[in-house]
């Protein structure tokens, strides 16, 4: 059963990337700045995981995750004009690739921890971590200052896989019921602007004046 | 007498997740938002220490740590508008966070490589840069481009424990004098202002006329 | 032979932290800035590759890397205002230190895991990660997003060294020729405004009007 997991995550690589390029598109990029931004965003999330819990990094022993994450930037590349909106498409992608990671990440770091809290931390990390990295180095708003729930779809996904898996449900079945709470709640954030709510008494006055 | 300085990282934790967690009221994030940046600020920097000496990163084994950040920005969420200036709070409680964990970072880096310089490194890095990753993450202007001295107290509080460890002082002895010494700089420049000379023959030019 | 190749290591740390020394000069930092900068460019690509490759990180072990980051950055902050254009200067040594890495970080990646991808990337991400921290933290705007090749020219340089590599050519030779074409491409887009084709159908909209 375990092994079928593994196609959360080169899915999740494949749309990740997709959403690298697909920024790269947005700020006109050369072909090489398409296979950086999606690289980045699709192996980041993973490889700071695979560091934080002392593991070999998962595409230095599998270097084909670089080669879908190439073959990713030059399809977009190609074919990017042919979207009415690509901004549209890559939220929704990202959104994807955060619930399949959440629950990969989760299942990692819970199958070489064992500690409940660090898997939870681990998926949110994988979710979310590609995508802050891209949004922070081609200069957009990054997920962390913007308002819709993000990272929380993130933690809630994988909350509820290490929550199934500790109660001793299926690993395939924890994992689709993980996949469907993240997804469901970006989605949510997505389509109807569910948010949480924000920490209002007063914004911050500017550095400046302290 | 050496397990007592493990206190020095607890405290340095709470203390700089309070800083993230102040950081993400002022822009009026979600408790997520608090949850997230309070997480990155308090071991963000003790786990680039930790990855570079080659070391298990230290919240993997003590989950602990994550409770303690979580907990600390839930309190920060219910009790940040009682502060009359949130930012000097912020930037006092990263003050302390950062003495007590430029004396620790250097404590671990010097006890595991032996070398005085590394051991000054990674005492900077841990006391700065979870303050920077926050900063970044947050779209703050950050430690390395403000006027004041802020690296410099912590890899001058890193140098007075290595130096004293190097003469046989006494670990907490050393640590208590390090710890001060930073402290004391970065005090000296929130309430009195004081500098490094700046560089100032002349401004760069911006890039896109050279 | 191979033995050899350390020195451009060596001296793709000066330039490096020479060119993190220039934009600290460029920002009017203090002495300490400097010193900052000069180390997260001359080490901070290096750094990022051995974690990736699951390696000691060299500066660990050979704090003589710090110690020559910490000389050039003094050097610099004495001598800066000698130079005409400091931003000409950084860039040409930029360039200098991009191609020596990027065959330098290549040949590390090579020679670990013997898989001709997984080394071009590390290459890639020796050469360039050092000066795009250095960019970020800096708030100039990182290579990314500028329109020159620079990526690419740390690509081609590392394919050209692995490739030449797999025709069983000398370590020194295919190094030089390696070193040659990433200095050449980034040097044609230097001073001959070389781009390769940018993504041009559109630019993105702003995120807020989806």
């Amino acid at each position: 059963m375990t092994q079928y997991l593994i196609l959360f995550d080169y899915i999740g690589v494949v749309l990740f990337a997709a959403t690298g390029a697909l920024t790269a598109s947005r700020r006109q990029l050369d072909i090489m700045g398409f296979i950086f931004l999606a690289n980045l965003t699709g192996i980041g999330g993973g490889s700071v995981r695979d560091v934080v819990l002392n593991q070999p990094v998962f595409w230095v022993d599998q270097p084909l995750y670089l080669a879908i994450c190439i073959a990713t930037a030059v399809f977009v590349y190609g074919t990017a004009h042919f979207l009415e909106s690509r901004y549209k498409v890559l939220l929704w992608l990202d959104a994807c690739a955060l619930a399949l990671f959440a629950v990969f990440g989760a299942h990692k770091g819970f199958l070489l921890t064992g500690s409940p809290i660090v898997a939870i931390l681990t998926g949110a990390m994988t979710a979310t971590l590609g995508g802050i990295l891209r949004d922070v180095l081609a200069g957009e708003p990054n997920a962390v200052t913007r308002e819709e729930i993000y990272v929380s779809a993130a933690v809630a996904g994988a909350a509820v896989y290490v929550g199934l898996r500790l109660m001793d449900v299926q690993v395939l079945l924890a994992a689709f019921a993980g996949g469907f709470v993240a997804f469901g709640l970006r989605a949510g954030a997505l389509a109807l602007g569910w948010t949480l709510p924000r920490y209002h008494p007063r914004p911050g006055r500017p550095p400046d004046s302290p």
